[in-house]
């Protein structure tokens, strides 16, 4: 079973990669763009076995940094 | 208005930061991951005005790399 990860930066927690971004955009002539975040996207082939929580364990210990960053899991039907 | 960009590695193409993050989880004694794939997550606020066309240019010329990179556009309800 495939699970999505999103691993995304809290507000307020600055993004010079997001920043780089979004300057680029503009150099490159695209315009209506207000701001750029980038996170990560973490896709897992998961057992069915696996549970939600140990979905959050995941997250909590390994996959995102608690004191900067926010996860949401994404479970795709079997 | 909120639009996120999904950016994938195309099948086939080594993910090594998915293999490390895949042996992390083992050792850590988590169990039933059969494959791990890490992308990215670009988080775009577009005025209202911006087209899919325009995002799509977007992706193409600079978020995703084509040659090994698909992207997903994903725009939130206004």
């Amino acid at each position: 079973m495939k699970t999505r990860i999103h691993v995304t930066l809290k507000n307020g927690v600055l993004d010079p990669q997001g920043k780089a971004i979004h300057h680029a955009l503009e150099s490159l002539g695209f315009e209506g763009v207000n701001d750029v975040r980038q996170g990560k996207l973490i896709e897992l082939d998961l057992d069915d076995s696996v549970s939600d929580a140990d979905i959050e364990a995941m997250c909590r210990k390994l996959l995102a940094n608690m004191v900067i960053e926010n996860f949401e899991i994404e479970r795709e039907a079997a």
